[in-house]
């Protein structure tokens, strides 16, 4: 299933969260990530992510649509994401 | 259509950004809106936001999926969207 994941967390949490997110997802943009998993492998990201977050300060918001082909996806300005980006 | 817009902007323009993105969406979190629009308004939100970004620095990335019940939303850790998010 495709998978968009917005965050917003504590600045000292920052980077060992990205650090995570990249083994999962790839980077799209500032505090988002994008890519395809299974909900298996997701049930995963969220266990090792509540390793790291204060669930009390720091969100993290999951859109997932379970056929890939029903998302359209559009960049206005410039595009951030790194070449791995797989939409 | 469902939309989630995710945005990494100059802070200068941050302020005008999300006034502008708060008239078609609701604000969920530091960067990003979600809601429902029809292609009609998502272009006449374009065209209002270019009046404003830098497009070679700017960048806003919009996802749609035709059917908003195709979209699982999920927040780990804390909700920061306002009551009136619609999801």
């Amino acid at each position: 299933m495709k998978v968009i994941i917005v965050y917003d967390v504590n600045i000292e949490r920052i980077t060992t969260i990205r650090k995570i997110l990249k083994q999962y997802l790839s980077w799209v943009q500032n505090s988002a990530f994008e890519g395809e998993l299974t909900e298996g492998r997701l049930e995963e990201l969220k266990s090792r992510l509540y390793e790291v977050i204060d669930p009390n300060t720091d969100s993290i918001i999951v859109y997932t649509i379970s056929n890939p082909r029903w998302v359209d996806k559009r960049v206005w300005g410039v595009e951030k994401g790194g070449t791995d980006n797989i939409l």
